[in-house]
C-alpha cells in the first residue's frame, strides 16, 4: 500500500452522539465513588448482581410496549431474535427475581452499579449511556426496611463526602388514599404525572391541568394544596397529622410513617429528612414510601438520589408477589454535581502517589527496586520509562497530576539515599532513605 | 383484568442463548478479584479508563470488515447509523489514543475492566458476553515497558491469590528475522495462524499446514523445529541464543530480550518466565514480546493472560505511531479457574460477617443500634428485618454464608450485654459486651 493510499484510509477516530469516552480525570473519581458506595452497600449485608446488557426486548418491554418503546436500542440479532439494551436496572432486576427465586434468600438486599442506555436526544448533562446505582430490599413489607434504605442513603452521602443534602419524603399510599376520599382514584395514575411536574411546570399550570383531569375546580384545589407545604417550618409529624386528615383520618399509612420517623430519631438522622407531599414520583408502581434527594447548595441540580416502596415489582413474570423498597443514583449526575461544588473526591485523580524519574538508563533496576519497595508500603508509585529531559518529566507528572517525584543524585548513589520532590509546592528533601521518603509522602497525601 | 388474563398474560423470565445473569455467590468473588487487580495496577501508576459500549461499526471494524463481522452484535439505530457492541477493548482503546492524544500525557498507562460481546456460538465456558481485563503501556517502546508489563502481570498472579503459574514468552521481531532467514516473511500471516494452532492440533497436522504453505518440507520442518522447545531444562538465556543462531544470528530484539530478562532477574521473578517459541499469537499485530499465562495446576484451561508488544496500535485512525506493550485477562475464564481451583477467593461469597437476628419486633431500634456500632468498626452486618421463626433466619443466614449471629436474651436486654454465635462452629459466646463480639468476629474472619 503506497503512503498515500494509506493516508486517505484513515477512519476519524469518533464516538456516536450522545455518547463518551470517560478520560482518566472522570474514570478515577467515578470508580472511587462507586468503590465507596460497594463497600458501604456491603456492610449493610447488601450483595451485588450483575445480569446482562442485551436481554429479549419482550421481557424488558412487556407485550406491550408502550412509552418506553420508542426510546429503547433495539433489534433483530443474527438469529433473528428481537433483543434490546436494558433501559434501567429495575426491569432486568425484576426478571432476575422471578427466575432465580428458589436460589434466593429473603429478604434479599441486592445493589447493581451499572450502565443503561437511552435512545432519548442528548441534551447538556443528558447522554444515551449512563451508570446507575440501584439497591433494594427485596421480600419483606415493613417500617425495617422502608428505614433501612433511608438510613443507608443517608449514610451513604456522608460515605462519598457530601455534607449538605436533604431527603425529600411522602407516601404514596396515603396520597392515594386522599385521591380515594376525594372520590379521584381512577385518575390517579394521569394526577401523578401532572403533580410530578410541578417543580417543572410551576403550580398554575398544575392546577389547569389537574382541572383538566378532575374536570372539578375544587377538586383540582384540593389535590394541589395537599402537595403544597404551607409552612416550611412544619415539622415531619404535624405534615403527616395534616396529610392524614386531608385523607380522610389516620390510615396504616399514617403508622408506617410515625414507625419509620421514630427509626430516624432513634438513630439520630432525622434532621436530614423532611416530609414533602409534593413528591410522588410519576411511576405508578409505587405504593408505600417515595423519596428524592437534594444536594442543599446545589437544589437546581434536580434529585440524585429517588425511589421508593413498591409491593408487586416482578409481576410481569411471575405470580408471586415480591415486595420491596428500594432506591437508584444517577452516577453520571452526581459526580456532575460533586464536580460543581469542587468536592475533593473528583478533583483529586492523580495517576499516583510518586513518580520515580529516569536520567540514566542503566540505573533501571535501581529505580524499579525502590518502586517495589514503595509499593509494598503501600503507595502508588510510577517509574518514568524512558531517559527523556527533565523538563518533559516534570511535565508528565504535572499532567498526570503525581504530588512527588523522586531523583537520585551522584551522592544518593553511593549513600544508598535518594531525593524527594514535593511538586506541589517545590520542597526538596536531600539525602534521605528510601523510609524517610515513604513516610513523607505518606504523611501528605492522608 | 380478571386474575385468569393477568395469570396468562406473564412473560417467562430468561436470558439470552450466551448469556447469563450474576448472582452473588459468583458476583461477590468477581468483583472482589477486579477490586484487587485495580488497586494493584493503580500501585504501578496505571489509570483507568472507560469508553462507550456501541460504537460506530466501522470504526470498530474498519472500512474492510472481514472475519470478525459475522461474530459482532451490529445494527441499525434509530438514526440509520450502524453501530456495534465492541467485540474487545483494544480497538476501542486503539480509537480512544487517537481521538484524545492531546489531552493524555505519553508514556500512558491505561487499564479497562469490562464487558465485550461476540456472537460467536456458545459452548461450555464461552459466552456471548465477559468481561475483559486489558492494561497496556502506550508510546514507549524499550526493554523497560517490556519488563514492566511482565513485572505487574506477575505481582498480579501473587495478588490474586494465585501460587502456580507461569508465563511462556516469546519474540515474535525474533520470529520474523527467522522466516525472513528461511525467506518465509511473505507467509508470516499464515503461518503465524498455524503454528498458533500447535497445542490445538497438534504437530503433525501443523507441519502438513505448513508444507502446504511454503510449498517446501525442508523450510515446514525448520519453522516447526523453531516453534518446538526440544529440552525441558533449556534456560531462558540458552533458548534465546539457540533461537537467535536460528534466525541468523544475533539482532536487536535478542539484546532487547537480554535485557529484559536481566530485570526480571534484578527484581528476583525470572523462575516464573521461560522461553517458549512456540508461542506467537495468531494476529499480525504484535512485533515484539509475546506471552500466554498457564495455570500450572490445571494447564488445559489455557492461557488466563495474553499479550505482547505491537508498534502501531491506532494506525486505522491517526498517522502518529504509537508504540505499546499490553495484556489482557479473561476475567470470566479466570473466575472459572479459580473456581476449579478451588480458591478461597472464590468460595468465599458471604453476604457479611454477621447476622442481627429478630426475636422481638419492638427490639427494631436496639438491633439497629448495634448494627451501626459493629459497621463503624469496620464489620458487615445484616439486621434480620422482621420478627420470624429462628429456624428461618438460621436458614437465612446459612443460605448467605454468613459466619456468625448476635441474639439477645432477656439476661442480655438488662445487662447491655449480647450472644454471638458462631454458625460455622456453633460455639456460643454468652453475655458478652458489644466490643468483644466485635473483636471476636474479627478475629475470625481475617
Amino acid at each position: 500500500m503506497s503512503k498515500e493510499t494509506k493516508a486517505k484510509s484513515i477512519i476519524e477516530p469518533k464516538v456516536l452522539k450522545g455518547f463518551r469516552d470517560f478520560l482518566p480525570s472522570m474514570e478515577i473519581p467515578k470508580k472511587a465513588i462507586s468503590n465507596k458506595l460497594e463497600t458501604h452497600f456491603s456492610s449493610y449485608g447488601f450483595v451485588p448482581i450483575d445480569t446482562p446488557v442485551l436481554e429479549y426486548t419482550e421481557v424488558l418491554l412487556g407485550k406491550g410496549g408502550g412509552e418506553t418503546d420508542k426510546q429503547i436500542f433495539h433489534f433483530n440479532d443474527n438469529g433473528g431474535r428481537d433483543v434490546a439494551l436494558r433501559f434501567d436496572l429495575t426491569v432486568p432486576f425484576a426478571r432476575f427475581l422471578a427466575q432465580h427465586q428458589q436460589e434466593l434468600a429473603l429478604p434479599f438486599k441486592r445493589f447493581h452499579i451499572n450502565k443503561v442506555w437511552r435512545g432519548e436526544n442528548p441534551q447538556k448533562g443528558r447522554y444515551r449511556e449512563f451508570t446507575q446505582c440501584d439497591f433494594d430490599i427485596v421480600g419483606v413489607d415493613n417500617a425495617e426496611a422502608d428505614y433501612e434504605i433511608l438510613s443507608m442513603m443517608d449514610s451513604s452521602f456522608s460515605v462519598m463526602g457530601i455534607d449538605n443534602y436533604e431527603f425529600h419524603i411522602a407516601h404514596r399510599g396515603l396520597f392515594n388514599a386522599f385521591l380515594s376520599h376525594l372520590g379521584l382514584l381512577e385518575e390517579s395514575v394521569e394526577i401523578l404525572r401532572t403533580v410530578d411536574k410541578l417543580r417543572k411546570i410551576g403550580e398554575e399550570e398544575v392546577l389547569s391541568q389537574l382541572q383538566d383531569i378532575t374536570g372539578d375546580l375544587q377538586k383540582a384545589k384540593a389535590v394541589l394544596s395537599y402537595i403544597s407545604k404551607e409552612d416550611e417550618q412544619e415539622g415531619f409529624l404535624a405534615t403527616l397529622d395534616r396529610l392524614s386528615l386531608l385523607a380522610g383520618g389516620e390510615t396504616e399509612h399514617t403508622n408506617r410513617m410515625k414507625t419509620i420517623y421514630s427509626y430516624l430519631c432513634s438513630a439520630g438522622i432525622e434532621s436530614h429528612f423532611t416530609f414533602d407531599p409534593s413528591i410522588t414520583r410519576g411511576l405508578d408502581y409505587y405504593t408505600g414510601i417515595v423519596y428524592e434527594t437534594f444536594l442543599t447548595e446545589i437544589p437546581h441540580f434536580g434529585s440524585v438520589c429517588s425511589g421508593g416502596r413498591y409491593n408487586d415489582l416482578a409481576s410481569l413474570y411471575t405470580k408471586q408477589q415480591l415486595p420491596g423498597v428500594g432506591s437508584s443514583i444517577g452516577l453520571d449526575r452526581l459526580l456532575a454535581a460533586l464536580e460543581e461544588l469542587k468536592s475533593p473526591i473528583v478533583s483529586s485523580a492523580s495517576s499516583s502517589d510518586v513518580a520515580i524519574f529516569n536520567s540514566d538508563a542503566s540505573l533501571f533496576a535501581t529505580y524499579d527496586k525502590v518502586a517495589r519497595e514503595m509499593r509494598q508500603q503501600g503507595l502508588r508509585v510510577d517509574v518514568y520509562l524512558q531517559n527523556k529531559k527533565q523538563t518533559a518529566q516534570y511535565k508528565w507528572a504535572e499532567m498526570n497530576a503525581i504530588p512527588f517525584a523522586v531523583l537520585f543524585t551522584e551522592d544518593d548513589l553511593q549513600s544508598d539515599t535518594l531525593t524527594l520532590k514535593n511538586l506541589i509546592n517545590r520542597e526538596t528533601y536531600s539525602s534521605i532513605s528510601i523510609k524517610e521518603a515513604i513516610a513523607y509522602i505518606k504523611k501528605d497525601i492522608h
